[in-house]
This record gives C-alpha cells, structure tokens and sequence, in this order.
C-alpha cells in the first residue's frame, strides 16, 4: 500500500488531469467569468496541423499512397464532442454514422440519426459528463452497436498495430479509435477517445481526428509516439489504455450484452 | 391578390417543405413511435456522394487543382446541425470556427467555441427551431461575427457566382455560404443554407458540405444546378435566395449592428 502522501499527489494529479479535460483551471470561476477560459490549446510542434500546407501535403502522400480511404465517411461525419468529457461516446457516434449503422431510434423531428448524447451504458448520465468513459465501458457501449475488436496495449506489438492502422485506413467499412494519453503526445490533459482518419506510411504519421476540437485542431501524429500514449497506466482502472476496430454487418447486427442500464 | 384556394395552396407547400424539413410526415407521429421515421435519404443520381469512388476522384482532382484549399479547416470543423431547422446558424458556427473567430464567450467547461445554438439574432429560440432564418437573418447574425459579403440572386450572372466558388475555393480564408432551394437539386425540403467546400472546374462540380447530414452526406453537385437552386422565390420573404461571402479579420472585428436583440 502506498504512503497516504503519494496517494494525495495521485488523487491530485488525476483532479489536475480532470479538471484540464473540462477546461476548468479555477475552481473559482463563474459562468460569466470569461478569466481562466480557453479559445484552443496550442499544438506541440512534434504534430503536423491537418490543415497546414505540411499536414495537406501528408493528406495527399496518403491518398495517393490509398491509406485514407476512411477519411471521407469519417470526416462527413465529424463532430465536435458535445460535453468536455464525451470524448469516448462522441468517438464512437462518427464512426457509428460513418458505418451507416441505423440507430433505429428517434433523434431530432423524425430522423434517426446517432449523436454522443444517446449513446449511454454502464454509467449514469452524471457520471459520464464528469469523468468521460473508461477503456472496457467504450468497449461495451461500442459492443452494444457494432462489431468490435479490442485491442489493450499489454496485448499488442507495434508491428501489429501498424499492420492495424494501415489495414484501417486503406478501407471504408473498418473504423479505428484510439484511447491514449495525451500527455505522451505533449497536449495537455490525459485520458482521450479519439477516431483514426489517414496514415502517410512514408513519413509514418497518423491522422488523428480530435472531437474534442474547441481545444486542438485535426493533426498528424507520428505513429511510434501514438502507440507509446496506449501504455501509460490509467489511474482509474489501473490498466493501460489501447485501441477498437470497428465494423458492422447489417445481415447481423451485435446484441447488446451489457447488463447495467 | 390570388383566389383563397391559391393562398391555401401555398401554405399547404410551405407546411408540407416544413414538415420534411423536420422530417415529420405525419403529424400524429409521437416520440415514441419509429413510424414515418427516416433514417436518411436517397441522394438524386446527379448529386455525387463526397464518399464514393467518383467523388474521391473529384476531390483529388480539386485538390490537384488548388480549389480545395477551403475544405480542410471546413471539414475540420464540420457540424451536424444540432435541430433539423438550424442548417443556417450551424453553417455559421463551422465557418466562424474555420476562421478561428474567437467566441469570447463560454461555451462548456471553459472553453470558448462556436456551436450552432448559441447563434442567435432577429428571431426568437423557439422560432429559429420550428422555422429556421431567413436569408436577411442569417446576413445580420454573420455580421455581428465576421466580415459578410452578401449576394442575393438577382444581383449576380453565372460568371460572377463561378469566379467567387474559384476564388473561395483557392484560399483557406474566405468561405462561401449558399441559401439554396433543395428542390431544384431533386432532393426532398426546399430552403437549405451549406457551406462549399471545394470545386472541381474540370467537371464544373461543387463540394456541398451540407450540414443535415442526418439527412444527405457530402456531394458534389453541377454549379449550374446550384446556380439556378439560388432563383425560386422564398415564399416567406417574397424574394429569392443568394450566397454570402465570409471572412474575418482579427484587428478590425465587426460591429454588431442588429438592434433586435
């Protein structure tokens, strides 16, 4: 068991990690105070913008290279998570609708349509919205919906994570979305969901598309440094992170085998 | 002044444009009930899907070209309209975040963003989500943003509207909004704003991000339909529709000018 000081400094690191993750950096602030608030975190110089001429220049090796295939359902359906938090469901609502998966229920006026908000399981609602989701809870929600392969990063070698995100991003019916910390990739804030879009196998850089998009752009990440942020421990579960391919056949579609509600 | 039955006639068409607006087809629908729910809708054979195989080739060719320069801070910023009536404000908040306009206001946890629902100008909450904004309205709530060039349909020729798509199209700081009618691209609804995302003027083919996507992906759609989708007459303003031209410039901001508040 570990000194009642080094619990603090954990429990104060992953308050530190949270409160970064919602933006909140003042306890004190108020809903009209604009102090402590933030317009989008500045981008470790080890990314490539998605939208600078370096990161539309990888697009285009990629392209022609046929490892963004799944770029053009994912990006018509990308979103920006709709609480600080919902990194995981919000991940899994665009490649969901990237899959063309009908959510079989009723979302705004009469379409059916899936958003981040709908997609609950294993926690309440309250819980979500303040701690986000863990690794095994993205699994069973994604289970409930399609296919998946879950891949934990004490289960896997880079080679085959690299086999992985080329097979992903050379095909439009398969889906990647990472868990990883931030921190090893030099952002600020820790535990994140995010889809893959592309791989420039060349320069070995992966495209990530963020939800979390009021706080970092779309980048370029290289591929060594996106399989080092799947080790680190969560502190919450204990367990390192990894990563889910995602599929869907509509002949047969998964039954949910969650049993909380 | 017509005949009562040419009155009642169009309002029947503007109720019935409404009612697939929303997607509701049948007013008894509950919340409840799947029936005379859709889950999307078939996109017309002249309409290209951004995903297929001929769309990827029109963008690359685009990209080839130099007028896809605008998709990709759009497309990082692309949006579901969050009500089925929000297309305007939502194509709104994806330029105004494309632009990197800072919202100087909060929007969850503390960051600063622009998300369609806090767009707001001329008409009330509740009117906006069960009729959407006028092309008047969504001029004045872009001004009070960004800078906001706007061009009504029978202000312009052909050529003029093409060398803006050129033009808007070959840079990543201005961007286009169109406020067309839906129908005369065969598709289902009628008055529908979207951001352009590229042009391939090989093809004479446009890049419709469009913001329903609940509804229609992605297309590529011939620029003289879009040209002429401009033309019919609103029938809620008497006048027709057009295409506005934004842009922001971070040392001289705009100044709101709407009195209505």
């Amino acid at each position: 068991m570990p000194p009642a000081s080094s619990t603090t400094a954990s429990t104060a690191s992953v308050t530190a990690a949270f409160q970064d993750l919602l933006g909140v950096s003042a306890p004190s602030a108020t809903p009209d105070d604009l102090k402590n608030t933030f317009y989008q975190r500045e981008l470790p110089t080890t990314l490539v913008r998605f939208a600078s001429p370096g990161g539309k220049k990888l697009f285009r090796e990629a392209m022609d290279d046929g490892h963004a295939e799944g770029f053009f359902p994912l990006t018509g359906n990308f979103t920006t998570q709709s609480e600080p938090a919902y990194c995981g469901p919000s991940s899994l609502a665009m490649v969901l609708n990237a899959l063309e998966v009908d959510p079989k229920r009723r979302w705004k006026g009469n379409w059916r349509w899936f958003s981040d908000e709908f997609l609950q399981c294993c926690s309440s609602k309250e819980d979500m919205k303040k701690n986000g989701i863990t690794f095994d809870n993205f699994a069973c929600l994604a289970k409930s919906h399609c296919d998946v392969q879950v891949n934990r990063a004490f289960d896997f070698t880079f080679e085959q994570f690299k086999k992985d995100v080329e097979m992903i991003t050379s095909t439009s019916d398969k889906f990647m979305v990472i868990s990883f910390s931030r921190k090893v990739l030099g952002q600020t804030g820790d535990g994140h969901f995010s889809p893959i879009g592309a791989y420039n196998s060349e320069e070995g850089k992966v495209l990530i598309l963020d939800t979390a998009r009021y706080k970092y752009p779309s980048y370029w990440c290289p591929i060594e440094t996106l399989y080092e942020s799947m080790k680190p421990v969560d502190k919450e579960t204990g367990l390192p992170r990894g990563y889910f391919v995602l599929s869907y056949d509509a002949e047969h579609p998964p039954l949910s085998l969650c049993s909380v509600k």
